[in-house]
């Protein structure tokens, strides 16, 4: 059986129009990998139903699991419940749980129920919640779909309830390898090491720092006793040209 | 006429795997939002001929510009040249200036200029070059598809030359305002004003920190007076709830 696989969906104008930073792709990025399972596409893409409704229905046939953040608040431009459900092809209901759940924290803060925060608990029909211990307003699983929040914070702590519904696969195991040597002059061997060591991806990225250049080389594989014998091949490469390579755990 | 689109196509492994945060999509969110352009969608894929040729090719169809950003450098992993060729169906040549540019660079330095550093000069026929002020090895622009560095600092330094290539739409006018208000209390009357703007794109960020939590309220559009408008009645209602609102420029 071969290893899950993912994608995420930012839904965010705030993302498109660069006033915001997405972080959500990192946070989950790490987690999945942390699982072993391959995440394979990021989309972003507006706050526009027909927009939302395209990159889900391609996402989900493709991938194992899809995430999506952003969009589920109170508020008029939070369409990614309908969204969801129009992709679906299923209505929306008013889930009893996350209505109670909602409900009791209102109370609780002397804040009135009312219908737009009342939306919050509505969920297309079939799915299950996915708990929200930072805000309560809870996200949701449909089939291979998790619908998160947008909100950093709330996004990350949603993580916890998630993780035990995912099939996880065989955990990478990654060494880096840093010095102040230019790509190009060892992109020749370092291409020779990439076809010596075919279970193992090595990536090569330079930098260009005030103090120098550089490069950090990435040896990426599931096979711990590969990964290192790559890594060794690059350490040697690299003190072949004169320099102190630096070993990075990640 | 309408406004020029674009897309955002990231070719990185290191950003699926989590080990890089992603700074070059808000890079050029930032540098389109100036010039009028709408960034409709980003996609981030793997270092993988066949999924950068698909993604490739589904976003030049269907904006006005797409931007890749990683690919171009002189080791194995950078395939993102090849790529484009075989998305556009061409072959790829080595570009007498992009030659003679890096010819010149690497005897300025007392480097040699290898195969693996000539790898830099090829382009898919057609294409002509973007300029790297930083490290000199060139982007290029094929039809309507911008092939840019993945190092930030070259990415960044690479929009000089680009821009005066690209038609520009209609700036849009943004207004933020933030109070300490919860979302819920003020939801369905902003509905009512974005209903009441409906040239306006009204946005509701909440946000929850240590010192409290919040919202802010992002008015967008190309026509001033009417974010102007907007804004004033967003401003009217924070404050009917006793908010003191900032009024932020962006």
């Amino acid at each position: 059986m071969s290893d899950p696989t993912a994608a995420i969906l930012v839904i965010g104008n705030e993302i498109l129009s660069g006033r915001t930073q997405d972080t959500n792709s990192n946070t989950l990025a790490r987690f999945l990998a942390g699982l072993g399972i391959t995440l394979s596409e990021i989309r972003v893409v507006a706050d526009d139903e027909a927009a939302i409704v395209a990159a889900l229905n391609a996402l989900r046939a493709r991938y194992t699991y899809v995430f999506t953040t952003g969009g589920i608040g109170p508020t008029h431009d939070d369409i990614t419940t309908d969204a969801v459900a129009a992709a679906f092809a299923v209505a929306i209901e008013f889930h009893p749980e996350a209505m109670a759940l909602l409900a009791a924290r209102y109370a609780e803060r002397g804040e009135v129920f009312n219908p737009m925060r009342q939306r919050m608990a509505r969920v297309p029909h079939g799915a299950s919640l996915i708990k929200n211990p930072v805000s309560v307003a809870p996200g949701f699983q449909l089939a291979n779909v998790f619908v998160l929040a947008g909100v950093p914070s709330v996004l990350a702590a949603m993580l916890d309830d998630l993780a035990p519904r995912l099939a996880r696969g065989a955990v990478m195991h990654v060494i880096t390898l840093a010095a102040p040597v230019a790509e190009g002059d060892i992109a020749a061997r370092l291409a020779a090491i990439q076809q010596d060591h075919a279970r193992v991806a090595i990536g090569s990225y330079p930098y260009y720092r005030p103090e120098g250049y550089g490069v950090q080389l990435v040896a990426r594989g599931s096979d711990k006793v590969a990964v290192e014998a790559a890594a060794n091949a690059i350490e040697d490469l690299l003190r072949e040209t004169g320099a102190q390579p630096e070993r990075l755990g990640v």
